[in-house]
């Protein structure tokens, strides 16, 4: 079995603070503990189908450890085994390209290939792996914390700080004004950020899409809490959250413009009905892709620098097909099948979900 | 002429970063220097209204200093010349409470009263002066920075901050994605913030009231800066900018559910426009009252003292019916009635705006 | 065994932030969830000894969530079996004033006692359980996280954002101005906090009491650092960093005027060496009791609810003399007496060790 | 006379906050809006001894405006007029070498020179402008504000910033231990960073170098405090302060290891009087360099951005020998010769004194 010589790294889906310390760690890693050489596959899986490598060095990497973003570029659309190009009218039919993306890793002799990224990323991964043998080790990467295989992602306690500091800007302008402030922070499929920021930020409401909620219990907590004189309340929304029985709907599919409530998102829609039901003035906020961007925490630079430093480890001892993802204290293996099996959501019997119910936290659910 | 004994202080209009540290400047002077008492109306005019006064210490005024809100709360519906009482079928016909005012400022012995508010605030405070001969004192405040009397207004500098760090933020991520990032910021009918976040942030377009905008040339730009090779732009929108004949669109007027944009805002509505016509995928955030909230910033406290502190001179010198504000490095006073007759607005032949086109920001004017 | 009907709360030791969530979690849970009454004990053990109790209710806790210090103020002095009283000159002669502390409890018919603090607190509140069957349940509570019995502890993810804050400040410095910047964290007996700080923020040097140092080892680093073109290097050192050979050098000590190193601490003393061996210049930062203020960071205001709702839980369920914890992502409790047995420590072998030195970074051992 | 093709651009002396603000807007005004070319000299005057010179264009400064540092590099040590090189034992005798630097310019084809520099670096220019005739326009820049020719530097707005983040930090620390926090912040000449810092944090005592202090009257003050029930103080102290009578004690002339009080500086000397004095526990931090670095404040990069429009300006109109600078709200031009005669210090009479003094801050003078 030949050893590793050459390590490839690409970065997959939405952004997320913290790649740049795991590409600075891959680089560190295999360069100077394992004498490897590292190149760079840019704009995600994009790279492979289009050929866009280059070789990465200590040089290459330097300063970027604080940085947001991700040096290597990243793409959320390009799956080399359902590609759509771009063609003249629109995008054409989908097909399969990934013997053209495997061409890429032969011709520029990449021995293992590290791929930073969410479940579409891994998913891909792992087809890659199980069907064609590739070499490959995940990095779970989303801010959203919604993977299995790891008990946290890089990036989430990032996005929760900018989540709880807008929360917590909130708070003051809300007591002074009497007022009801919603703010829609991220989370699809799940609400690890609403709750989390709802918990630190001392929300009086949270909405998680785990939870549906009935608006009239949220508003009867408003007014149960104007009753006791607090006459403000603050709601934190996950943006995929919706009413028992309602749908989900996101802000951000703005192409709807016929429908109010996709392009103004839940946050208007909470913000709406609470005022038409309790008559308090509502205010909202939609912090959007400010939460994907900005330095990483030091929390995250130092796991998405464990993660680095730990997939090069696998990588050299032929670990493929596996996650690298936190356990404990410690840094442990998955293999990526398992983990991105299915999300990771907020259960009613989390230790979270517990604590924030008994310091008085609406779930309207 | 009777000698100041006591003063009375409110704050009035909407929430902005520094207001506590008014108070807590008005309190130290007015007790330390002059040995005067003070009073606090709460809730703005509604204090005045519904009797709603405590007399302030230093002890009330210690810890205040970093913090946002106001101590004193407040409100920006209770006009006492205009007053609608919440009756039982909604709110009554308004009347003309000033005289109930009028009484509580006799009541409490309140020789001179200190209006920290906006323009709104302030045109009550000089009809007080103009109509009552109630000695009234005013301090600007305004997030938007477009009052006249001042060269800035506290409140102003923390916003800035906010919105820039947002703006920095989706910097990092629109680049490693590809995509034009609209953020909204406040502004609804100057567009300081915006111009001063865009100019700060990087902003390639800034949108403000001042300039009707036209989408096309906004989309030229984005696609210009693609061929060049920056796939990737941001726009800071004022809340109140609009298109070249059009109208205002305001997202937090959010009763109107039935209008798709009014929910949504005009942040939505250019993120929608620009993927349309540019067929780059774009993406919004509404700042909304996080602009608002949290500590102020040290220019903010600074300011803000020195008014506090100006205001307790100017009513301790009789100088009534005026307004303190800051020209150049010093603060003096402006009558109230020149100061709020008009907003101060960006003007095309502002040095920020010569200064954004040289760097290369499109106004889409 | 009677139902617990009255827990009481203190806080001791040195200042961190997260004590008011913790103080906020148990009064909410106490009472929301388990009708309980609390009541809060002033300045740590010196209440109990002079009898400060005050009752808590959800009033006396609102707003505190996102403030530093805590509302119940702390000593790290005042030990009830070692108590000196300050007399007529200096302190009188210790002595044994736990029985006064019992009737305090007593007294205030206190059923329960939360102490939240590091190992001197909880090292009293053992001995209080052990010998007098005081019903105790301990929080810990350290800045430096050298703790037993928790994964990690409340308030250190606070510290480690605001040194790698200043770290990256330093770096953009350092790198203009071709310069040595040595900074000085918390870390007495522990270096976590100069082990995070120095790999989240990239640190080139890491000086950690575990690890005694040889100053030419940091120097020939620095100095190699030079020869491959950077021109610049940041040295974190904890407080308690020694050289191989040397002794703990302590700023804080600052009674000792004639000792030059104790006045200016061990990064004076680094900077001056480097500055001396390698003819770089050099300069230094002392962060100090900075790292211990401000807001909480969502990390820590999370955890430290958590543990004050288990450490209600733990009481009502009569686990007496121990410490709630975080172990994994799940909360437990470990005997007080294991816990503070001896500190936890970094260890040759830390995963964190490893990356540090894969990324480049010297320990100079 | 012939136009301006070509502009240098050098910065100099220590390294500030939008220094890169600065360049970018030279380079965009001088391409974008005069079609010149752009070249920064490197390491300051050094680049022009040394012959280090690089072209500009629009993509060197791309994503340089939020970041602090120079992308040109800074030296605070090589004046042309008296340079003294590294030679063998040391430093050689220092020499002229301006003809060197001049054929630098010549060579290089620049038709004028923008120096960002403070006194140092702007006296530097004024003698090549007054005895060689060199076209040169200066931009002010300084952390400690004490500049004349500008009411403000870009650069103090940040440090204030720094510096009063810290002090909030100490305030609830401080409060809670009931201890004396003594801080450090920059000023060796003028103390306006510990004046703002001090007025913004709400600083118990301020010493600026401008007003020599009485160790009993500060004493006094947190004694007085202590009675009235405040068992804490902050004391904000510039490195420049000292007492009167006494010599100025800077931290970080570190080589002069005899001498404790050098070593340790001021915050050091100062809290072990306080303690040693008044009996309260005191600790304190030296915040260093820290100040100088970072983001800078969108204050900064607003007033830099301007800076750099102007001086282009002000070079294609050939006002040479001229500092650029903010007077109000307007940016205007004054002799360089002027402004570095003397330095901008705070005087008694000023009105942040005033209002200092106002809110109860002890100067100790």
């Amino acid at each position: 079995m030949k050893n590793i010589r050459k390590l490839g790294i690409l970065t997959g889906g939405g952004d997320c603070p913290g790649l740049n310390a795991v590409i600075r760690a891959v680089v560190h890693t295999a360069i100077r503990v394992h004498g490897l050489e590292v190149c760079g596959i840019l704009d995600g899986y994009a790279g492979l189908i289009h050929k866009n490598v280059r070789s990465l060095g200590l040089a290459d990497v330097s300063g970027i450890l604080p940085r947001g973003g991700t040096i290597l570029g990243t793409s959320n659309r390009d799956n080399p085994f359902h590609y759509s190009e771009p063609g003249p009218r629109g995008e054409n039919e989908p097909r399969d390209v990934s013997a053209q993306a495997l061409k890429t890793i032969e011709y520029n002799e990449i021995d293992a290939l590290v791929t930073v990224g969410g479940d579409g990323t891994q998913a891909i991964a792992q087809r890659f792996f199980a069907k064609h043998g590739l070499p490959v080790v995940g990095v779970p990467k989303t801010i959203d914390n919604d993977l299995n295989g790891t008990d946290v992602t890089f990036g989430f306690d990032t996005a929760l700080n900018i989540a709880t500091t807008a929360v917590d800007k909130l708070h003051s302008t809300a007591e002074s004004h009497h007022r009801v402030m919603v703010i829609e922070v991220m989370g699809r499929y799940a609400g690890w950020i609403a709750l989390g920021a709802g918990l630190a930020g001392g929300g009086d409401v949270i909405l998680v899409p785990e939870f549906p909620y009935h608006i009239e219990k949220v508003c009867d907590h408003i007014r149960g809490r104007a009753a006791g004189g607090k006459r403000f309340s603050l709601v934190v929304v996950a943006e995929g959250a919706k009413a028992e029985g309602g749908q989900m709907v996101v802000a951000r599919q703005v192409n709807d413009a016929s429908d109010p409530i996709r392009l103004g998102g839940i946050a208007a829609l909470v913000a709406n009905q609470v005022e038409d039901i309790t008559g308090i003035e509502s205010r909202f906020t939609i912090l959007g892709h400010v939460q994907r961007g900005g330095s990483p925490s030091p929390f995250d630079r130092i796991l998405a620098s464990r993660f680095g430093f730990h997939a090069v480890e696998a990588a050299v001892n032929r670990k493929f097909g596996q996650l690298v993802g936190l356990r404990g204290s410690e840094i442990r293996t998955t293999p990526i099948e398992e983990a991105v099996a299915e999300p990771r959501r907020v259960r009613a019997e989390e230790d979270l979900v517990h604590v924030a119910k008994a310091v008085g936290t609406c779930f309207g659910a």
